[in-house]
């Protein structure tokens, strides 16, 4: 028996695959994680498993290490967060986002630091030689909201999809400012005296890091766009680079000490767009559902070994520091989301409603980054107070909040989110509701997000696309690719339904009867009058696809598209219409 | 900036990012691989980056670490390789393939250790402290045939199916005896001496480790089956246990010191069958598709450490012994596949031609693996010039026989692999003649492998697939699921083609004139007269799937398929042909 040799990979296979095994369980009995989340049962897991090794092994359990932590466990979670992001409902909330992200970020960690020190003044406590900093340092850990947390239990509870944004992607975009203030105040509480320069450059840092990473992530993600153009001929490699390009947008971010989640989101979101338009189906099928799979089982790793980590006797527990500690977090969030809704709904028409702001508030939980950083300072005396207080907080969010969560919810009545996607028709109303919206902004010199984004299309659209894609010979537009989604989805369930052979979609073309039984099982797949309707109304119009540029466009004159082609299919549509 | 944090993983995504981008790079230019192999380019790639590496800083560059090799390199490309088997060829040649395995590999350690022991006696040589241990060592590791070499050379020249599956085969089930010989002798040369025993418990070793390794890789395999039965809920990391389970089976395998790809293998082709049958379409497209990109990546990486790791300082040049290891080498393998298959063509009807031996010897690459084991070889006076001669006899075989193979192959005319894969029509009559010839072995009272392929028929479909099968109410026939294959690759063809609304199969029923413009889309696609008749046969006999037993079934009686529905089914089929 030669253990050793294979002991690296053959524990690291066997974690993963309890993590695996202990997700098929739950999903096994129903009932289950429809009452707890996952993240809670996969914590109790760990748990167990941690009371076993700390048992056996009469010593605690392994610590989960800070550099796997962020090394390997987070990029992929953060990955297929930032690449399965709803782009629309985040861009026209990134101004609340980011105040919620910076100021209330900035707000938590204060309010905690600073009334944490007030407890520490009282002498019953025995609190005394905390220091304001080591304080401060510890708010800056504890005040971030953590998106791997945030995600398992919002993903369960479907909230509307603006409410939903505002939660998730702050706890995204706080990571830099987590960064900078986590690690100003550790070489703060290194420095033996603190001049205000040292303040200034810390707050100058905030841009840095923030821009830094998002110019990081754009940087890769337009050369993963740039390279899936050369990949035609080994398709089978294609989905590979989407990984490398956003793991090494998140190493390097991560190098330069800037914020690797805000990267490798940068990252993400801009390649997304090109990247499926140049690779085959089936890479973006792999791409995917690899990234799903890698996610989820990072998330189902970091909720156990947050377990086994539990477990252990590097704890010092002090009752008053840890209880207050709790109730800052609640406290100081709840305030801040207050505040900061009341400015915000100033501005807005479309305002948040005080539930949202209750489920906003109520939604900041705390999971494995504050815990990776706790472990992560350096040694000091009171460095395992730190550690119980930081695991008590994530167990409270993640089992209390994360548990009555839904119920709350439920008795709210708060927003859902629509169970069906847009319609066609919809997304048509969209599109010509923002092409106004900008016309409108550009009559009155108003520069909004609608003219920015028109901005930003022109140039995505004149040099972006043509040295990214690999062919740009037509623009699809949406509805194009919308449609043919549909035709090739329904084409699948057909065959699927062994009804291919039997199902032209113009009965009306047809005197067999055939059709009535094929036409029944089509009904239970897809309502039969939806999608004949589309399709007599796209097969008409987008028979042979034309740039469909709207009628208004600020960037090219109407008589521009080929006027040739367009008479000649207009004949070609009307002879066989006749 | 620092650069320590994340080195690990920067540079493997690095190298992996390089070996990617060289990929891209051959395929630009069309004309280079249809000349030169895709692995002679890649160690040529790597070559120059080792000559960067030493001209930069003066030292050898880095060897490629052998644990990396066999734990992290190794695994993927045999994972490939075992579950893309065509395992009808491969079951069919499983005699010869074993003797060339086995025997032949023996006769070629022995052949090559011999006669290399031989001229180190010549004085001249100044090889005379080369004892015969040593040179049974080197034979040992310089015999087997690669199969990471032969892989990429025969996937582009297209012989025929049999020669392919006899040297993959060969290249991959030689592992066992490689391990058992190349242990057994580096024991052999710690011992102070070797007992008579010992040579017979290493002749038992061969059986403990090829069959260790089935029974280790069956029994993952089967676990593996039984997990994605439970797997419907959390569709998301079905691919996972693929992945998880096979390599679980390697390191198993290679931690108790049996054969690693042999277990690997028995593991990819034992559950193959039956995840397919249990997973969902997507996850087994994410499965093919993530193994051809790992395996393809892996093999990359080999040949560019294999290039970096020739450049350096760790060589003792003596002309006689390298060059006589190259011709021993060639000789050896030749004579060995002359006599073995001498006694295989006496014993068989469709004989190995004489033209196929020669692709036979010719073909036997050594690579990566015969590189690892030298690097593993315990210290002694004359490990680099045993490295020297295996560099050497690798390079020579992957340019010099991988360059030549493919003119050889045009200029010999050997028979090639047909290009279409077989219709219908003929998997049917394979289909039959295998009932056909399993009934005539049970009269004539002969076990040929009819008999045993119809027993492990029955004994899958009486219990394993009960046991492993989520669905089993119908089993389908590879009939069934070629025309549903067919069927869906159809659908989402015309979907693609934006035809699915317009092109029913029966353009009899219609009486319409735009079917003349759809059909002749669908021409450039398919065969529409093939498809056609394939469709009509199918959907008027398989419209209703049923229980495809053949006429003659060994286990059942003729009338036990549900005689009513049969019944009733036929009466539908007839109305409406009515």
């Amino acid at each position: 028996l030669d253990y050793q040799h294979v002991q690296v990979p053959f524990e690291i296979t066997l974690w993963i695959m309890l993590a695996s095994l202990a997700k098929i369980g739950f999903h096994l009995y129903n009932k289950l994680p429809s009452v707890v989340p996952e993240s809670c049962l996969l914590i109790f897991v760990g748990l167990i498993m941690g009371g076993i090794i700390y048992g056996l092994n009469d010593k605690s359990p392994p610590v989960m290490d800070s550099d796997i932590f962020f090394l390997y466990l987070l990029p992929p979670i953060v990955l297929d967060a930032g690449y399965f992001m709803p782009s629309r409902p985040f861009f026209e909330n990134i101004g609340t986002i980011l105040l919620y992200a910076v100021v209330g970020t900035i707000w938590n960690v204060f309010g905690i630091g600073f009334s944490l020190y007030g407890i520490c003044q009282v002498k019953a406590f025995r609190l005394q030689d905390v220091s304001l900093l080591h304080n401060l340092l510890f708010g800056s850990l504890i005040a971030a909201v953590d998106p791997v947390a945030v995600l398992a239990v919002f993903e369960e509870i479907h909230v509307n999809e603006k409410l939903h944004i505002l939660v998730f992607g702050e706890s995204l975009l706080n990571d830099a400012v987590t960064v900078v203030l986590y690690k100003l105040f550790r070489s703060f509480c290194e420095m033996p005296a603190i001049k205000s320069v040292d303040v200034f450059a810390g707050i100058g840092k905030f841009f840095v890091v923030g821009l830094g990473g998002v110019l990081v992530g754009l940087t890769f993600g337009m050369t993963a766009a740039f390279t899936t153009r050369f990949t035609k001929d080994i398709r089978v490699i294609e989905p590979l680079f989407v990984f490398l390009y956003s793991y090494l947008s998140y190493l390097t971010a991560e190098m330069f000490h800037l914020s690797g989640i805000v990267a490798i989101i940068a990252c993400a979101m801009g390649m997304k767009r090109y990247v499926e338009a140049n690779i085959s189906l089936k890479s973006h099928t792999t791409v995917k559902y690899f990234m799903k799979m890698w996610s989820s089982v990072s998330d189902t790793l970091i909720f156990i070994f947050l377990g086994v980590s539990t477990i252990g006797e590097n704890h010092e527990w002090n009752w008053p520091y840890i209880c207050f500690t709790v109730i800052f977090c609640l406290i100081w969030r709840a305030l801040g989301v207050l505040v900061l809704t009341f400015f915000v709904n100033r501005f807005h028409v479309n305002t948040i409603t005080s539930k949202d702001q209750f489920i906003i508030a109520y939604g900041g939980l705390r999971g494995a980054i504050c815990f990776s950083l706790v472990f992560l300072l350096p040694d000091f005396r009171r460095k395992k107070l730190f550690i119980a207080a930081t695991t008590v907080v994530i167990l409270f969010t993640v089992f209390v909040q994360g548990m009555t969560i839904r119920p709350l919810v439920d008795l709210l009545a708060v927003k859902r989110k629509r169970e069906s996607a847009p319609t066609v028709g919809e997304q048509i109303h969209i599109r010509f509701l923002d092409h106004l919206l900008a016309g409108i902004e550009d009559i009155s010199g108003h520069w909004g997000q609608y003219y920015w984004k028109d901005k930003l299309e022109y140039f995505n659209s004149k040099y972006l696309q043509k040295i990214l894609l690999r062919e740009y010979d037509q623009p699809k537009s949406s509805i194009v690719l919308l449609y043919e989604k549909l035709e090739r989805k329904h084409a699948i369930e057909l065959a699927e339904a062994g009804q291919l052979g039997h199902a032209p979609s113009h009965p009306s073309l047809l005197n067999n009867d055939r059709i009535v039984v094929t036409d029944k099982k089509l009904e239970d797949t897809l309502n039969p009058d939806v999608l004949e309707n589309i399709q007599e109304i796209l097969a008409r119009n987008l028979y042979r696809i034309r740039r469909t540029g709207p009628a208004y466009n600020r960037h090219t004159l109407p008589g521009e598209t080929e006027p040739v082609e367009h008479a000649k299919e207009i004949l070609i549509l009307r002879r066989k219409s006749l």
